[in-house]
């Protein structure tokens, strides 16, 4: 009895520490492809964008964002809210929506998958 | 003449600025399919290497790691490293050597794609 009493314990706390780790974090994989003659007007426009939205959101907490250099016009993006309410807030502000409309004809293609965060391993 | 000096001195400070910001990383986007099977033992085999070469090496900066909710076994990584020695430098490490041959028979397809930094925006 002791020994499972302590086993319920252990899966209790492997459950928590999971989830403080990344279950509570809403995490998209976000693919965009844009017209390769958008790229300098497009790169400002995201990179406002995400600027603004982690400095004045709580709940945005980060973004990282590459193109690839061969297809520079390819464009991947991980992006990490606090949960889903975040991401819903999110994406009903001015400066996302102003994005969102400035940047609509640049966009060819755009996929958003859900993600878990498996690692966000970085210098201290 | 003073305006054309401002101007210069103006041009020279963005250039710095640009290359301190992204230019002198070496960024990888990497995309990794693995057997389906070996889901946990592969997190696990990925997490310590990424763990241990984070703390280790001078030259690895960050990795973040997501795989996909409704396709588990698909991963995307973006690492980012000091500069292109320091990635050189890292595949000969003994940890990364211990997870390349440790994870090679869990790993379906490998797609390592240069890629530049685009965005690092993240709370204070």
């Amino acid at each position: 009895m002791k020994f499972f009493l302590s086993l319920l314990i252990a899966l209790a706390t492997m459950n928590a520490v999971h989830a403080q780790d990344s279950d509570e974090f809403f995490v998209r994989l976000v693919k965009i492809e844009i017209e390769p003659d958008a790229l300098a007007q497009y790169t400002e426009l995201l990179n406002q964008q995400m600027k603004t939205a982690v400095k004045l959101e709580e709940g945005v907490l980060e973004y990282r964002v590459v193109n690839e250099k061969e297809n520079p016009h390819r464009f991947t993006l991980i992006e990490i809210y606090r949960n889903y309410d975040s991401y819903l807030s999110h994406i009903k502000t001015p400066h996302f929506l102003k994005y969102k409309n400035s940047s609509q004809d640049m966009v060819k293609s755009l996929e958003l998958i859900d993600a878990n965060l498996i690692g966000r391993t970085k210098k201290d």
